[in-house]
């Protein structure tokens, strides 16, 4: 395999691992908070140290959206790598639903998100608010001008882990389109119906970020 | 943006994480002791390699002291830098305020620190103490002639994490007056009474701790 | 001791810890999901920063399989690496097994790995896949063209410590047959009836990577 | 303050930290098991990077006699760095009294060690086996032949916080005489009548692990 199709397998790596160790805890392993946010978080640091060096590592349709928007990636690369974020989150879904079958537990319980405590309002803002503070910190750590190279895997995961830890109560802790769709898919329900704030807030927010992150100089050279 | 206010929108920005995910944590996400400890230091960890490329990183108008008597900082710069940090702390408890409400939670609970269970002595001897022991790590870390620069975000937030944790029963731990104050101004009450405690005792720390680091050559080149 | 012994003791050592802090996580301190998890994860990262530089730092038969597909070994080192680890392993549970007798626990509980909850055929299929992903992250975040050698142990470490907790209802979660031997001999039972799937599976998932990474470019120099 | 003086300060303040952060969670914070065993390590691992570049980082009369075994520091140095290190510990132990008094909590609980559920002989053969094992991760992760001097203070602080965690039910976890002399002195009791095992037991697993490290060359340059 050449050239960009090793990008897309990379990023189906690195959602799969996202979705598969997350929405595992919550489904098979039933963690607490902690244990929680850092399997999602910490799923993004190993696949950003693994993957990343051949797709950049962005796991994440609002990841790229806010790379597209500041022109670190074209648009036809968007593309193919939002198609492979999503097989890589579908198929995870799929895995973690075949093995929440074979223990026996509830299959209406895949890891999905929704927001029964809160109104759609609140829910998309709060998840329009973290996707853009998960953004800012992306956008940074990896500016050319003033990041940290090495240290931009786990500072990535880190802050996805906690963002989701002060979120779970809320709105479950999104921030990417494809970890909400995948379970969705399988769970339906209000994952389904509640889908529209999961794809449009991140996108929103991703989009604030990355005008908001030029002011700090993210993309000066 | 250039220059100057660069700095100030990304001390801004580090403090906001800072307390928002930290008080988040204890009010949204009811989080444990380990949990609580972490959102706070790690909070930090993540700003450091994100916005700390840009000002520094100081996110705390303790620690802004600090460099200010050993001269890393200027006079005019520690204005700037301590007002970014109230506005970003006071942003964040005003976002963790709203949806709070959102949850229908008490808005008495916001956070906030105090000390119920020991008097004003000893909550002021321990903000000293751990705030101290908080500044000669970061001093000592940061320094040209010993330190390690690459380390440094990770060594700070973890030892921020840890002695939070140490001090959660005794004064909350706070080490940051910025972190105090926005809570405080929502929360009211006892927050605001015993805020003089959580303004002056982190300074003092800082300040003994911004001397007895020169005894270990942290300002040495 | 000179040349290839120090890298058979290189690879005792390791999988001793593996299976010491592990398994003693499990039996001596009762640690909960997230501990246990950590404790075999986090026994990886220290024991390839402090002697995965002599060895390569596989600590496991299933790494060293594929290691010895993808020709990063040649087959005398592989079948010495092998019986240095299941030796680590047996040794490391010897010492369990006599302290969980020393604290009066009982001594069919040595932290070995069956699958009560499932069958025979999911367990395989489960640990076949975690220890393909544990694998797809090593030979990538060790690949010459586009790994990262410095945060390798880190991630790697990681990795299996999450890999583990989704797994820890299900199989137990191996993925390293010497894991699984060292307690079965001490533990019998359905430890050593179900030993077969813990031998097979992982070598089957680590073959699996093995060719599955080189669509990435892993073994691109 | 010049020289050797601050080596001996930076040994008082490492000591220092892991005692308090150590200790205090133990007592003022009650934590759980895991984080018992990460503010000991992680306390290692943050004044490592902190006062390391100064000292060499021990903070441990083990850690200093295997170094002494191993020609690594001078028989002079060595007596210097274990008085600071007594004193370190003891001045924490003395804080952590008073704040335990400060919240009327026992102060015969100050986060001492005993080994009240297994003999004399299985508490020294534990504390033997653990000190040998964190030596040989210490002595290989410093070797100037294949350490990685960067992830070290990394490594040193998780291999001992999962030593504790492991040791935490049989011996408390010492693997430092300076750790258990401090809170002993102000505990009395078991911990002053067993502390001859956290003394004499550290020190026969250093001076093993001294030994065995050459096997693997950690001692080659």
């Amino acid at each position: 395999m050449e050239g960009i199709m090793r990008n897309y397998l990379a990023e189906f790596m690195g959602t799969f691992m996202l979705v598969f160790l997350g929405t595992g805890t919550v489904t098979l392993a039933k963690g607490d908070t902690l244990t929680i946010g850092l399997a999602f978080g910490l799923a993004i640091t190993v696949s950003a140290y693994a993957f990343g060096g051949i797709s950049g590592g962005h796991f994440n349709p609002a990841v790229s959206t806010a790379m597209l928007i500041n022109k670190r990636m074209s648009m036809s690369d968007f593309v193919g790598y939002v198609i492979a974020q999503l097989l890589g989150a579908i198929v995870a879904s799929g895995v973690v639903r075949f093995f929440v079958g074979a223990l026996e537990l509830p299959t209406t319980s895949l890891g999905q998100t929704d927001f029964s405590k809160i109104g759609a309002g609140s829910a998309f803002l709060f998840e329009t608010i973290i996707t853009c503070l998960f953004l800012m910190v992306i956008l940074n750590v990896t500016s050319a001008k003033h990041g940290n190279s090495n240290f931009a895997g786990l500072t990535i995961g880190v802050t996805l882990a906690f963002l989701i830890i002060v979120a779970l109560n809320l709105t479950g802790g999104s921030l990417n389109p494809a970890r909400s769709i995948g379970p969705a898919l399988f769970a339906g329900g209000t994952a389904l119906s509640h889908l529209w704030v999961y794809i449009l807030a991140p996108l929103v927010g991703a989009a604030l970020a990355a005008f908001a992150s030029r002011a700090l100089g993210s993309e000066d050279k």
